[in-house]
């Protein structure tokens, strides 16, 4: 038992690999971006001859970076969403990712959340830029609220500046953002930092891994990724510049979370593919309607080839896979044969037998095309029993029921809706982490994106591969963690936070009124209105009782008329006891009328006196 | 293809058999019960001479029964919950369960949905009795509050009743409530129908079907069930007796939907056991907590016996659990063998490894046990890294974000948490389903206790079974079924509709309070009140502007000043211009408002103005 585990542990930790069969490799490197910086203390450092703990400084030695890496999550850990990461060293800082959430069941009325950034803010002459791995909104949807903080110049591939350029439009800040584009392997120089792109898998195209050259050592940040083989656009993860990159001694990995507690291997987009095939080859007489991400542009190339191929054209519904659709094919990452696509308003046009419709509402979302269509409120589109209604998604944690409503009215309707095997998910599954960790190999495993359930899988995983539970840091978001090839911890905490997007307010709305939305939500209002005279304290008008969202009040008028006795009884008490404190009046109405209604309803509105002054 | 569908339609349908050939076996019919009409009718009756459609009425057949029989589902239709169903034979009403359903999502601030019972109500003097068909609150929870609008005696099985008069004793209706307990087998004459009880398997104890004899004919109800060949408690399912009733006949099959969806068959509830004696058995020292379903005490009989097996002792936690344990074996459904079960208080006394702790709060509901332990403010158990947490249940629909919140709790406690393996689902699949119908074959099907996404999903598989589609009738709550061997059609509607429990309320929070409520929820309320004198229209007091879960006012007091403008502006032009009318100042004083606050803040609170008299 003990033998095996130090046999797997010794498979952890660049340090312990003989130091100088790394030179000539990192000399061949071809990513000239490296600092010198960092290829001198590689190549100098000595591993300690223990094999357990911490590396101890040696005074052979000679030049120790002056100081560690910081690595600070600001969103995105304990949480799906409002991924963003600072990175710093020294004087430099680099950033992530910057996305959105979306509100948890009690944030009433919320229509996003995005990152608390105040220690960016208070950083900002650090600040070297935003570094983006991916196009999803948990990575880009709070970049347009973030950059009216802080101008900050944007790095990422070319669909994703695509995608975050749309953005940007909507908000006007295109031509006072800087944005470069980066081809995957490539380096980009920020400051004290070096990034290097390195080519991934996942449900949107030209994800990126990070590989974040610092003087204290590289971390490796595999973005959000699956392991494709076979992907339908390009080329398949760079498996071998994973490797190469370990094979230098990789001091950190922050990987993927989301499928950490699932065995196995996430299957390959193109067996979607072939599900489609199956598909439209079984339902050939019918029109077909297929629901899936907008952003999933390797599945609209999908069911285009296989639309293709069974003669039918293709109609797009739903305004994100409209814009979404129109911005890859421009950028080149979408191939449409001609005269396939078709106008919505064309598809009277065509027999259903030559029709595809791809649109948005797969997570049954109530405002998307096809939760419309399923309610008969789509202006162009009518559900009818010769339509094959193709979910090709998983519901989101949390959107089961909303799917299933919309499930239900498209099978009333009379369609055939088929809800499952048409969907790969885009994430890595165990064997997949299992995969990066042994290529990487790195002192270090910081489990990133997910709640504290995946977070804590993916340590099993890597604990199961062999790696000291002491060297696994499941961060929170705040965490300060500096680390460098002689150790890690977590030094601190810095300010972090979800701020509330409602309407145009960012930020206004916090506990205080989501609180009184919840109870407002759960019981409705009873309103106590009256006017007393300045000093005198004579009623001049009321005590008047309105209510709303607490019961029907034409069928509760004995209910209202004892209510309203009640508040004027306290009333009366109050004045008969010469209390001229309005804020105890105000109390004491509130008192009373709160425990007769309880009393009688086991209801607890919430109950709001006012009193005006004549 | 023609063949095929010819032969497949042949299996169903009584009535296409020789009728002689069932003589015999009606004569030796053991359940004296059964009304002679019935039989008569059934002996005598012969069968069209064509395979499809509806058999004629030949006038070989004397008496043919005067009536049709009527089916009035009042709930458990195109929903999942509220179970209820009238069956009307002339001067005859029986009632099978009486069910409540848990609020939709958006009905906010309800405890709990029961059904519209006007149709009942409206014909009290037919309606011989409820039939209740399992202990489940889908199918009993109704009952305190229908039995306060009508006094009918309750017939069902011993443990069934047991948890029904728990429920009534807190209503105080055990006293004046008539119940009669059932066993399997057995039958029961209410009017001119009677009712067999059949045993079947569930995840509750003492679960039936039921086969409700009229003088028009069988009907077969299965409730919800599973076929269970290796139950932990009692018999399995009663195939032989659902095929003889088959064998005589049956008009019409409605039958358990929620799994139709789902291929194969439904696992042994004693699988369940060897995963528990397999996690006993690796997490031997360790505290181990089962969050369960409280109704499922076979479930909790068999972690009572794995624990026993392991030398562990029995605490429980949760008012339903202790409720429901001890009602069970009070009865005689639980076997607890001596010395094992420990009060609460007791587990500190022990070592972890001695003691099993069985709660609820395996749906993430956030005033249950588990969840209360989750977030550390259950008084007597508090999670360690210690405890091994087994979720022994799978989330319900539309409670996945809730579990998943409690199994992070938990696994920040440093527990390990188990959520998946440790339960089997209480419904038949669709195996279950084909062999039910391949007993009974019945004239008509009609899929129950499902949304309509279930009830098509089992009309799919009646269909691929043979029977022809215009035999299986797809119901929704209140349709009237009027049924013969003759012929089956919907004939009209009946009152039905879902009456919202909030409190003490019942019935007196309906769509306007609703709607309320989810506007109050979505961006608050601002409330305008003045006092204006009588006639004159003097401003005495005010404008002024109270709002509630709209912004932060503190830090919107340049909005909220702003607004004050508004309304004094808007006021000031209906005083101008003499408008004496108050409902048109406060719909001005709202309109001005109202556009104000949504140009500024794309958000609409509810805009509530208030004017008093003085």
């Amino acid at each position: 038992m003990n033998n095996e585990n130090s046999r797997k542990k010794r498979r952890f930790g660049g340090p312990k690999r003989p130091a100088g069969a790394r030179t000539s490799s990192e000399t061949e490197n071809k990513n000239k971006g490296i600092p010198q910086t960092f290829n001198r203390k590689r190549n100098d450092r000595k591993s300690s001859p223990i094999g357990k703990g911490l590396n101890r400084v040696t005074p052979r030695r000679p030049k120790k970076p002056a100081s560690k890496l910081k690595i600070i999550p600001l969103g995105g850990l304990e949480q799906i969403g409002m991924n963003i990461t600072a990175f710093e060293y020294e004087d430099s800082i680099v950033v992530v990712d910057c996305g959105l959430s979306f509100p948890e069941d009690d944030m009433l009325g919320i229509d996003l959340v995005i990152p608390d950034v105040t220690y960016l803010k208070d950083h900002i002459d650090k600040v070297k830029g935003f570094v983006i791995t991916h196009g999803h909104e948990d990575h880009i949807g709070a970049l347009p609220y973030i950059l009216k903080q802080m101008n900050v110049p944007i790095y990422s591939t070319k669909l994703t500046l695509g995608l975050i350029t749309n953005k940007l439009k909507e908000h006007n800040l295109v031509e006072v953002t800087k944005m470069k584009e980066v081809r995957h392997g490539q380096v980009i120089n920020l400051g004290q930092f070096s990034i290097e792109f390195i080519k991934t898998n996942h449900s949107i195209q030209d994800a990126s891994a990070l590989a974040i050259y610092s003087p204290a050592g590289i971390v490796v940040h595999t973005g959000d990724f699956k392991v494709d083989y076979t992907p339908v656009f390009g080329d398949a993860i760079d498996l071998q510049r994973f490797a190469e990159i370990g094979k230098k001694g990789v001091l950190a990995l922050m990987c993927d979370s989301t499928n950490a507690e699932r065995p196995g291997f996430t299957m390959s987009e193109r067996t979607v593919g072939k599900v489609f095939d199956n598909l439209f080859s079984e339902y050939k007489g019918n029109r077909i309607i297929i629901a899936t991400f907008a952003s999933n542009v390797d599945r609209v190339q999908q069911i285009i080839n296989t639309a293709y191929r069974y003669g039918r054209k293709v109609a797009v519904e739903g305004r994100s896979m409209v814009n979404i659709i129109s911005t890859a094919s421009e950028l080149g990452y979408l191939q449409i044969p001609d005269n396939t696509l078709i106008d919505i308003d064309a598809i009277r046009n065509y027999p259903d037998e030559q029709v595809v419709l791809i649109t948005t509402g797969s997570q049954g979302e109530s405002m998307a095309a096809l939760s419309r269509m399923a309610a008969s409120i789509h202006k162009k589109v009518q559900i009818k029993p010769n339509d094959t209604i193709i979910f090709s998604s998983h519901p989101i944690p949390g959107n089961e029921k909303a799917v299933s409503k919309v499930i239900n009215e498209l099978s009333m309707k009379g369609a055939k809706v088929i809800f499952q095997d048409a969907h790969v998910s885009g994430h890595a599954c165990q064997e997949e982490i299992k995969l990066i960790y042994s290529l990487v190999k790195p002192k270090y495993s910081i489990p990133v994106h997910g709640e504290y359930r995946h977070l804590i899988a993916q340590k099993r995983v890597v604990m199961d591969l062999g790696m000291d539970k002491d060297n696994v840091f499941i961060l929170k978001s705040g965490n300060v963690l500096e680390l460098d090839m002689d150790g890690a911890e977590v030094t601190g905490n810095v300010q972090t936070g979800a701020i509330l997007v409602d309407g145009l307010g960012v930020g206004d709305v916090g506990n205080i009124v989501l609180r009184d939305r919840q109870h407002l939500a759960e019981d409705g209002i009873m309103i106590v209105v009256m006017t007393l005279e300045r000093h005198s304290n004579v009623v001049l008008a009321g005590p008047d009782i309105v209510s709303r969202g607490f019961v029907y009040v034409r069928e509760s008028e004995d209910l209202m008329g004892e209510a309203r006795e009640v508040v004027e009884d306290a009333l009366q008490a109050c004045l008969d006891r010469n209390i001229t404190d309005w804020s105890r009046i105000k109390n004491m109405v509130k008192d009373s009328l709160g425990e007769f209604i309880w009393k009688r309803t086991k209801r607890n509105p919430m109950i709001l006196p006012i009193i005006m002054e004549a």
